[in-house]
């Protein structure tokens, strides 16, 4: 009987269930539980942001089958706000919608992941809302000479009964304002309320007359090459738009270090730099309100990640201590600020969250992927790259994270290799060769065709076929090594010349022609030896990682990053990137970081929870580490001299292992790039 | 034996109290009492602000009169500081001395009320100390690749660990300051947090590279006609420096509703007057500051207070609102925030402070006086008065109190007033009539001597006699009516012409010539008229509040502000101003909204004290009161007419009571004045 008077409410996705009275609102229940639906307007039925979809009756682990109505008609308030505003089919208010039996309810999660991004699993977690901006309706009451309380006082008293917040602050920007905003809505406003780490303390951060019902806010990731930003709707979740511009920092140097470099020459090169990449931002968000139709005072929320250098020259932060050891950050943690204060433009009092950084070389963007990702929330052993000039390295589960970064330079990018280019149209990015013949054919960035099918002439035409970008070149060092061109230690095999025109002399090296004409690309033995010292610093620093675990293998590979987009998993392994693993389980995931800054900004509990991980995540400075040494040494083979490959060689034929030539290696490179 | 190994130590003037064990420092044992002692290097001996005098062994109640010494005898570092740094004779630094028997200790309270402030009660509070800023010097651990935690995070770690704070924020201005200023001060430094409400949270306001040894605080009164400010060291209380201007705002109006009829008619006028007052604030923090060779970078806190118009202004606000029923106040509430946002130039990180307003009428002054004469804080029933173009009335005690705020007008200041001036040298500010000849003596402003005095005239040849002040026109109209010139109803007696060239006819009605001459000053029916209407609504305000209260007298009175600094009590009581009370009770306290904004200034816990008190008080509006009218007619006669005044009578000769010409009263003024 009291199963019948006290039905249960099951909410999906969390799972979160209880019983409850019958005739309990639906919204009611929902906050009982601790279950996120929205609400502006605080159940009057006129935001309709509370909205559930109803499964009636059907719990499939509780075997209830009943047909009887087990949530409330539509009342009068419902059925006008469905006539007026309208209502998805299947849609019900949850403010007005009560419990009259058995519910399995639905809380609709409108959070659509970038297109880009890959996710496919199950397992991976939808972000649930719980913003750290919320709009709250309310009707304040109106002055009153026998209780000479001000206006801002009344507003408080108000939210605090109305929403349950213990202490209210305000922006005090706003406390002048406060009185006219009153009277125009004729006493019933709508304020932004930030309430981030605080469960019962909130601050007043804008404030509307009337109904306000829709606020935005940005997640942003700040590369060194590229700024990746979406627009979001605080109150759906939906993206509303997503764009990307180029870093303007790139005219004071290509990467990381040089960029550093730039600020130790130049006195006013911090502050040039600073403005440069706030200037882009501000653009950015012009350009997101322009695709979504929203205004910049609708931004009341921003979560930014970068990558240290990219964190401290936003922040305003000198970042030459980054640039020599102890690779001293400035600021580690998590940082909270007003947008105002940084000088990006959206509403006055939108506030800003940054994620935290790692470690010196291991910045809030690998912290976003990390989060996005979610290693630590999973039992099996994860391995989480982010590859730039600096490659961040994290690798762990439930039971332990470690991190690492590792100095590959910029050869992954193009650069130091002869030639080489960023990854544009008329870029070389995929490449295959004949093992009978030594011939190459390729494939150009902007054209769908193989340079050995029809049409591919005409249509690199426009594009030109320009250079090879990074992935080209991890397949044409992979496809020689498994053509036989070069041995497992990487050298072109001069013997070669004589059953092949593409094989070339170079004084006391050779070169493989990967194409003739103008320009004319080849891989020479220094490009070769180029990419061996890239992969080595990567791999080197995965084991290091892997040693620090206890572990012989990984059970999955996440390529975060542009560069993971674009390079084909069985190259990366064939030239020994990564480690031996199932090849169904490495996976790109594009921009993880973008993903991670995301769900920071549309679930504060998320912010807690990368903050708390990265106080868990250990270190590993690879510097510090004796084994590094003999470990990137061993990795300068193809792939690599010390690990077997089971997986690998069930999937990919390989060449039988050499004897190593001795001498050959590169040796340990000195130190970070561009010092 | 557990008190001879665990001594007793008595701290004064909170009389706190514990037990210690031998060898304990008496810094720790004041903390552990919860006894406010400051501290900014934490136990090093080098800041020196940790002193305390010992009285040992004598504890007057318990007879404990042993001569062994019962603190530990000066040791190398404390013996260092006072080579280098001096310590005065008596003083020992707590952090240094450690406990050996029974000790009486006093911690010096070194704030000494600005010395216009009557304070001759032993039972008024001393201000302890426990400001809202404080400065705490941290040794900070290098930065260290095995520990890759931010120059900031290991910042706020140790000051977490030193100080004992539980969570600690950071202004984001500071944050990329923070990594030159470690290494600038060779990881030691002195961070200013800034810890008002919240008791486990601070946050970092300010940051100095080694030790930073002093801090000022500013508290403001915002007077319509007056700035009065003091700069306070907020280490040792000291007032460093007071000083006072004029409101500039007095050029757009000389009164509160003037300058809110200016903002109705002008569109920038609300702007103009809040850069008015913002920029006399300015310069007299420059002013300040100069006196004590300062620098406006130490400044870190600040406390203003003002009446409700004064507080609108300077805030930003419009205070239109204030001008008519209901009279409603944008903000009521304390306020709190940073000093670069309203342009005061200070520490980019000082903080600002705004008492709370207690009605539309009665504002952050009047709480301000109600904190630091404190009738809530004692039995006896205390009448606190604040008298300017609105009387701010304030009744109350431990168990009770009420305020209001009545319209007395500008009569009291010397304005709707024939001869009347502001209170300035050459004004007439005591008056004197003998009762035979009615001939009067005076004194005025700037000159030591009577009137009738040797001297007189060679003296005020420099200030000349220009006109007659508040406290001079109360005085002659209650001489004129002892001297029995003008009746209980407030009547000039024509009848005395005859007697006296003194009484000169003016049409219908009579004047009294005070002074002949250039200027001749003569005090006209409606002068008197004026002020019988001024303290009529002064007296009906107090009246009300004891019938709220259920009183028939009042144990103290009070005068806060200029006004009562120069009137005399007698007289004031004699022209019922101020109900019946025992002269010796009625006390000028000069600038006590000053003194409210001091204390909240030195110690956060007066500002909980009162914004609680605040809420607690039981706002009075005069306009709502169907008794008022008819307390304020009854307020007409001179002293009262429904008032017997038994201690008056008892301590001055008055005329006997006439019966009174009906017809004559003055009747309700409409509404409140400027309107």
């Amino acid at each position: 009987m009291s199963a019948a008077e006290n039905p249960l409410v099951l909410f999906m996705p969390s799972g979160k269930r209880g019983r409850f009275p019958k005739g309990t609102p639906v919204l009611e229940a929902a906050r009982a539980l601790g279950v996120y639906v929205e609400s502006v307007c605080g159940g009057r039925a006129t935001c309709g942001r509370c909205q559930i979809e109803v499964q009636e009756g059907h719990f499939a682990k509780h075997k209830i089958t009943s047909s009887v109505a087990h949530i409330s008609p539509k009342g009068a308030k419902e059925e006008r706000y469905e006539r007026v505003r309208g209502l998805p089919e299947g849609r019900r208010l949850s403010c007005s919608s009560t419990i009259e039996g058995d519910l399995v309810i639905d809380v609709p999660q409108d959070v659509v992941i970038n297109a880009q991004v890959v996710r496919k699993k199950a397992s991976d977690r939808a972000i649930e809302r719980d913003p750290a901006i919320h709009l709250r309706y309310v009707e304040v009451e109106e002055p009153d000479m026998h209780k000479p309380l001000g206006d801002l006082d009344r507003l408080e008293a108000s939210l605090m009964r109305d929403w349950g917040y213990d202490r209210l602050d305000i922006d005090f920007a706003l406390v002048p304002s406060v009185q006219g905003i009153l009277r125009q809505g004729k006493w019933a406003v709508t304020a932004a309320i930030h309430k981030d780490r605080d469960d019962s303390a909130g601050t007043i951060v804008a404030l509307w007359p009337g109904l306000k019902n829709e606020a935005f806010g940005i997640a942003c990731d700040i590369g060194s090459t590229t700024i990746a930003m979406h627009l979001v709707s605080l109150l759906s979740g939906r993206i509303a738009a997503s764009s990307g511009a180029q870093n303007p920092q790139i005219r004071f140097g290509e990467d990381l270090m040089s960029r550093v470099s730039y600020v130790m020459m130049n006195p006013d090169g911090r502050e040039a730099m600073t403005l440069a990449v706030r200037a882009a931002i501000n653009g950015l968000v012009d350009k997101v309100c322009a695709e979504a139709g929203a205004e910049r005072t609708d931004i009341l929320d921003m979560v930014f990640v970068g990558n240290p250098v990219m964190h401290h020259l936003f922040l305003g932060i000198d970042p030459t201590e980054l640039g020599g050891a102890p690779f001293a950050l400035a600021a580690s943690g998590a940082l909270a600020f007003r947008a105002a204060e940084i000088g990006i433009t959206a509403n006055p009092g939108a506030r800003v969250y940054v994620l935290p950084c790692i470690a010196g070389h291991v910045g809030a963007d690998a912290a976003a992927a990390t989060l996005a990702e979610g290693p630590y929330r999973q039992d099996s052993m994860m391995l989480l790259v982010d590859v730039g000039t600096n490659a961040e390295i994290v690798l762990g589960n439930a039971a332990r994270t470690v991190a690492c970064s590792s100095p590959t330079g910029p050869a992954f990018e193009g650069a130091e290799i002869s030639g080489g280019q960023r990854a544009a149209p008329g870029a070389i990015e995929r490449v295959r060769i004949d093992p009978a013949t030594l011939e190459p054919r390729y494939r150009v960035i902007g054209v769908d065709a193989w340079s050995d099918e029809p049409g591919f002439a005409e249509a690199a035409a426009t594009t030109g076929v320009t250079g090879i970008c990074g992935s080209g070149i991890i397949e044409v060092v992979a496809e020689m090594y498994l053509a036989g061109i070069i041995s497992e230690d990487g050298v072109i095999d001069g013997a070669l010349a004589a059953r092949s025109p593409r094989i070339i002399e170079n004084g006391r090296t050779f070169s493989y022609l990967l194409k003739d004409g103008e320009p004319r690309i080849a891989i020479s033995q220094n490009d070769v030896r180029a990419i061996q010292l890239a992969k080595a610093a990567l791999y080197a620093g995965v084991r290091l990682l892997m040693q620090k675990q206890g572990v012989a293998e990984v059970d999955t590979i996440r390529f975060a990053g542009a560069f993971g987009s674009f390079i084909d998993p069985k190259y990366a392994m064939v030239l020994g990137l990564i480690p031996d693993c199932d090849l169904a389980e490495v996976r790109a995931v594009g921009n993880a970081a973008g993903d991670g800054a995301l769900m920071a900004l549309l679930n504060r509990g998320h912010r807690r929870e990368i903050e708390d991980t990265v106080r868990r995540i250990e270190k590993i400075e690879t510097a510090l580490e004796p084994d590094f040494q003999s470990l990137f040494v061993n990795a300068m083979a193809i792939p690599n001299k010390a690990d077997p490959f089971p997986k690998l060689t069930a999937q990919v034929a390989l060449p039988p292992r050499q004897v190593r030539v001795e001498g050959e290696s590169g040796g340990r490179r000195g130190g970070r790039r561009g010092r």
